[in-house]
C-alpha cells in the first residue's frame, strides 16, 4: 500500500479567505491510480510550519504533493521549503530558467530579478514542466520518500497532473488501480441505509463511506477487486430499490434529464421559495434544453395569481403554503407549458414568515407525470440555504421514483 | 498570540469527494477573534490517525477545532478518538442523550441503538448545545490545550460557532479582536484596483488582501484598529466610487434589493443559459418578495418564442444568442410583469453549442431601468459553471451601476 499526504500551501487558504479545491483534485487522481491519501494540510506561507510539516512527513509517508507556494513572490516559499527539509539546497537550474524566458517574452512581460526566484530548485530534482505558465513542478526523490512540488492555480496544476505527475508516479510506484463507484438513495433516513449495509455486511477490502447530502444518502464504495465492488453495490441497490436515484457521479438532475429523454418526454417547473433553484439545477446538466421547456419564479403572492393563475381564493382561504396552492401551481404549469412532466414548490425557507401552522421549513412540493398527480408536505431542517436545497433535491428525486413507478408499476 | 489548528475529519474529504468549505468558516471566524490558525487539517475516518494527529496538535497549539465525525454511524469516530488522545473516557451523557431523544421524537424518527452512540461524549467534556441537530459539540479542557468539537453538517456547525464557540473562546481566551471590512467593486482589473491601494498606500497594521473573484474584484482589509480600517476603506470606496458594489458581508443582489426597495421598486428577470441561477441569487436573500415580482426560464428556442413573445424573426434572422433577442427578452419581461426593472441574459454556457462567431463563453446581458434600456456583449473565459456565475454576477453588479448612474445623474 503506497500512502500519500497533500500539502495545499498559502496564507489565504489557512485564513479560510479561499476554499481550497486543488486538494480534492489530486486526491481523487491519487486515489484511482491506488495511492493512499490519509492526511490533506493546509499550510500558511511561513517557512518554519513548511519545513517542519514536510519533514514531519517524510517518516510517515511513500508519497508528500504540494501544491502552490511555487510563484515569483517574497512569499512563495515551497521550494525552499523542500530544500530545507531534504537536505538538497536549491541551485539555478538553467532548463527552468529557459522556460520562463520564453513564456515571458511571448507575452511582452520583462524579466525582473525576481523571475530568477523560480529557476532555484533542490539539487537533483527531476522536473515537471508547466505548459500554462512560469512556475515548474520538481519532484525529490529520497530514499523512502518522494516529494513532488506543483504550482497553486488551478488552471496549471491539474494539467500537469494528468500530463506530468500520473506518467510520473506510475513509473515509480507499482500500484494496483482502485475502481470506486457511488449509490445515490433518497426518502429515508441515513440509518436505515446504514442498517442495509450492516445487514449485507461490507467484505474484506471493500471501503464504503456514507454521507447524508441534502436529502440524499450517498454511499461511496472503493475496492481493488472489481467484480466484489459490483456485487455489494448490487445487493444494497436491490434491498433499497424503491429509493434508489442513481450510481456513478451522476447527479439526480442528470438521472432525471436522462428519465424523460429515454421517454422523449418534457419538463416545467413552477419555483417559489427556491426563487430558480430548480432550474438552476436542471440546466447545470449539458443539453438539458431538449427537455426542460421552461420554468417560472412566482415568489409572491401576486405572481402566483397573476402569472400562474393560481385562483385567489386559494391563496386566501389555504395561504400559498399549501397543498391546494402547490396542486394549483403544478396543474397550471403543465397546462401553460404543455409539458409531460412538472414539479412546484411553495414553502417558507425563512428566516421569517414561519407561524405556528407552518414553521420555517414548511414545504409543499406537488408533482404531475402522465396524469399522476402527488404532493407532500415536508419539514425540512436548517437555514435557508439548507432549506432549499433540500427542497431542489427532494423535488428531483421523488419525481425520478414517480417516473419509475408510473413505467413499473406501484412498488 | 493564541494558536490553532482546524481539524475537519471525514474520509470522504480525503479523498476529494467533497469540498471542506467549513475551515474556511471557522477559520474567518477565529480570525477575528484574534486568534492564529496555523494549520488546517483534513483527517479520514480512521481512528489511529485521529488520535496521532490529536495527540500531535496538544503540543503544539494552544487551540484544536474539529468538525465532522460527530453522527449516529459506525465510522463517526471523533469522540472517541478525542477521548483516547486527551485519556478522558468516553462515558454516556444523560443530557445529550435527552436531547437526541427529544429531537428524534419531533421528527417522528424511532431511536435506535446507534443513536445513544452519540451521548457517549470525553468526561468532563463542556457540552455545546446544537438546535439544528442530534450531534452535540463538546469541549476537552487540558492544561495547556483546549479541544473543541463541533459537527460536520454546515447549517448545523455554523449557528454552534456563532452561539456556543466564540462565547466560549471570548471567556476562555482573552485576546483582541480583529476587525474586517470586505470591499467589492465591478467592471475594472484587479490592476486598476491594485494602483488606487498603491497611490493610498496601506497603513502599518493594516492587512489588505486583494482577489479577483467571477467579475468582481474583492478587497479584504485586516486590522486591530477599527478607526484605521474605516479611514482606509472610506479612502479606498471613494477613488473607486463608480465601480464600488458594497462593503462588508453584503453580496451584489442583497445590495440591489436595498437599492430597489428604498425607491419601492420591482424587478423581473428572464433567464436562457443560466437556467434559474439569477432568481435564486436574488431570492437567497431572505424578503426578497416585496422586490422580485417573478422570474422566467426560456432555455430552449420555443420557450423565447412562445412564453416570452420573441418574435421568431429574431430567432432566424439573428439566432438566440444576439443583441436583438436579448433587448427582445428585456422589453417583453417589462411588459409582462409590469416591473421597474429588468435583467434578460441568453448565451452559450457550453461546453459545446459555440461557433466561429459565437464560442462557448459568449453572453449577451440586457437590463431596463426607468426608461433605460442597456446591453451588453461579453465573453467569459472558463467552464460551464464559471461562466454562469459571471453571468449572473455581472447582470446584478451592472444593474446596481445603471440604477445609481441613473438616480444620481451620469458618471
Amino acid at each position: 500500500m503506497v500512502t500519500s499526504a497533500i500539502y495545499a500551501i498559502g496564507s489565504e487558504l489557512v485564513r479560510g479567505q479561499i476554499i481550497d479545491t486543488n486538494s480534492a483534485f489530486i486526491s481523487g487522481r491519487l486515489g484511482q491510480l491506488g495511492i493512499d491519501v490519509l492526511e490533506i494540510t493546509l499550510l500558511p506561507d511561513q517557512e518554519n510550519h513548511l519545513v517542519e510539516a514536510i519533514q514531519s512527513a517524510l517518516s510517515r509517508y511513500d508519497l508528500v504533493v504540494t501544491t502552490g507556494g511555487l510563484g515569483p513572490t517574497f512569499d512563495d516559499l515551497t521550494a525552499e521549503s523542500v530544500s530545507k527539509a531534504t537536505g538538497r539546497p536549491c541551485e539555478f537550474n538553467a532548463v527552468a530558467y529557459t522556460h520562463i524566458e520564453k513564456l515571458l517574452t511571448g507575452r511582452n512581460v520583462e524579466l525582473k530579478e525576481t523571475h530568477r526566484h523560480q529557476a532555484f530548485l533542490p539539487s537533483g530534482a527531476v522536473l515537471l514542466p508547466n505548459s500554462m505558465g512560469t512556475a515548474y513542478g520538481f519532484a525529490v526523490e529520497l530514499e523512502n520518500t518522494v516529494i513532488v512540488s506543483l504550482p497553486g492555480v488551478p488552471f496549471e496544476m491539474q494539467p500537469m497532473v494528468e500530463a506530468q505527475l500520473i506518467p510520473y508516479l506510475n513509473k515509480r510506484f507499482h500500484t494496483q488501480p482502485r475502481y470506486t463507484d457511488v449509490l445515490r438513495f433518497a426518502g429515508r433516513p441515513e440509518s436505515d441505509v446504514d442498517e442495509q449495509i450492516r445487514r449485507i455486511g461490507i467484505p474484506d477490502g471493500l471501503e464504503c463511506i456514507i454521507n447524508a447530502s441534502q436529502g440524499e444518502i450517498l454511499v461511496r464504495l472503493m475496492s481493488q477487486d472489481q467484480d466484489q465492488l459490483t456485487r455489494f453495490a448490487h445487493s444494497l441497490q436491490k434491498s433499497l430499490a424503491s429509493d434508489f436515484i442513481g450510481a456513478g457521479d451522476l447527479s439526480a438532475a442528470h438521472v432525471l434529464i436522462d428519465q424523460l429523454r429515454k421517454y422523449e418526454e418534457t419538463l416545467a417547473v413552477a419555483e417559489s421559495l427556491t426563487g430558480g433553484q430548480i432550474g438552476q439545477t436542471i440546466t447545470a446538466v449539458a443539453g438539458a434544453s431538449d427537455i426542460f421547456i421552461a420554468g417560472l419564479v412566482v415568489y409572491s403572492n401576486w405572481a402566483k395569481i397573476k402569472h400562474l393563475d393560481v385562483p385567489q381564493q386559494i391563496i386566501q382561504k389555504h395561504g400559498p403554503v399549501s397543498y391546494e396552492c402547490a396542486l394549483a401551481m403544478v396543474r397550471n404549469t403543465i397546462r401553460k407549458f404543455e409539458t409531460d412532466a412538472a414539479i412546484a414548490v411553495t414553502g417558507i425557507a425563512g428566516p421569517s414568515g414561519g407561524s405556528a401552522e407552518n414553521p420555517v421549513g414548511t414545504v409543499y412540493i406537488a408533482w404531475y407525470y402522465r396524469d399522476r398527480l402527488r404532493a407532500k408536505r415536508y419539514h425540512f431542517p436548517g437555514d435557508r440555504v439548507g432549506i432549499r436545497d433540500r427542497t431542489v433535491k427532494i423535488a428531483l428525486t421523488e419525481l425520478i421514483k414517480l417516473i419509475r413507478e408510473t413505467r413499473t408499476g406501484p412498488e
